[in-house]
């Protein structure tokens, strides 16, 4: 079977850092499933327009396209259930929607403050003026004045890890003795600030990042080039 | 079996309102094992002494204690596998200490500055004392002054419960089709609230207010009394 990910890249197409492309790239390796990450960018919507989606990831598996990462993810556990599970069962799966909301709507928010320069210096010229576009409307001030005080958004964002550390004080995965779906989801945070070269967001004792180190020794040999920060 | 569970009562010993301990009271009626629920007060140390335990919940089956909720529920998980899983399995057990790790860390710390005037109003005398020393000592303030602006506080809840919301949009429990003990960690904090007469949380149209209404519907003969507010 042909599999192909369609993830986004910077003006580096080796540089790969969107949380929801990592997720599924993580989702891929966990399953044993090889495939071709091909690097997309945000002005490229006709390069995606076959798929009807005009975002990434998407992927394309014989010729037909699924998008949208948790569509992905519950696509892949179903396809191929003798490959290791993602979500260890129907009860993890949906106890995982929470690990992914959050991760969505908590630590994302808290995070992007910190990375939106990294990432617009990183664009080619056509992505960078549509981001600074996109971004400025989204945060109604210029890229440059979202994160004056970069020291505390880094303490608002090691706060809202919370209650990851303490799932990780008293075992090494989200997912157990493992990783599952959810550590990929929560990882694609820590991936997308690496990708884009952003700040150490982490202390070094925190088992957080104790975490952080265990996930990307976990990365397969084509994920750790396009990781690099 | 002789089975009986300590838990936190008002001077009314039908007011019970401990999170920690509906999430226990929860969880017994979702394994369907009949216990008697035993009043307690913060200031009834020595009653509570031969357990081993200065706080509740305690669980004590045929005169063996069980102390602090999280390792109750996987006793009762381990002990009587026959019965509703509380987790779903061993990923399910995992992934669940993120839920409960948030619900204790963050959902609680959003809801406690709304209730500690309506819990201390509550407490019989000698609770009351202590009540308000302790948690003054904690919050460094007088109670009256813990929450001066209730309705911005509770549109720091309602704002709190987004990945929650989320996950209800997408199905009827944070278990899925049915609860599991994610719901009942979580529910804990809206029973802490209804117990103590608390004011009403949710608008009328949120998913998370319809899910509160069903597991309270859930909610068995004898905690229903036990839960108005």
């Amino acid at each position: 079977m042909s599999r192909v990910l369609y993830e986004l890249a910077a003006a580096d197409p080796d540089r790969r850092f969107s949380p929801f492309c990592w997720r599924i790239r993580l989702a891929l390796e966990h399953k044993g499933l090889a495939f071709e990450g091909r690097p997309w960018r945000f002005t490229e919507t006709e390069a995606l327009a076959f798929s009807g989606s005009d975002k990434v990831p998407v992927l394309i598996e014989d010729g037909r396209p699924i998008a949208e990462s948790s569509v992905i993810a519950a696509h892949l556990d179903a396809a191929y259930p003798d490959r290791p599970s993602l979500f260890g069962g129907a009860a993890g799966q949906a106890l995982t929607r929470f690990h992914v909301a959050w991760t969505d709507q908590v630590l994302h928010l808290a995070l992007v403050p910190l990375l939106l320069l990294p990432i617009h210096r990183h664009l080619d010229d056509d992505d960078r003026a549509y981001f600074r576009r996109s971004r400025e409307a989204r945060f109604g001030k210029p890229l440059e004045a979202v994160c004056p005080d970069p020291e505390a958004q880094l303490a608002v964002l090691r706060k809202t890890l919370a209650p990851v550390r303490a799932v990780l004080r008293a075992q090494p995965f989200l997912g157990g003795d493992a990783p599952l779906y959810a550590d990929h989801a929560v990882m694609g945070a820590f991936l997308w600030a690496r990708g884009v070269g952003g700040p150490d967001l982490l202390e070094p004792d925190d088992p957080v990042e104790a975490w952080r180190r265990r996930m990307i020794e976990r990365l397969g040999e084509g994920s750790r080039a396009l990781a690099s920060g």
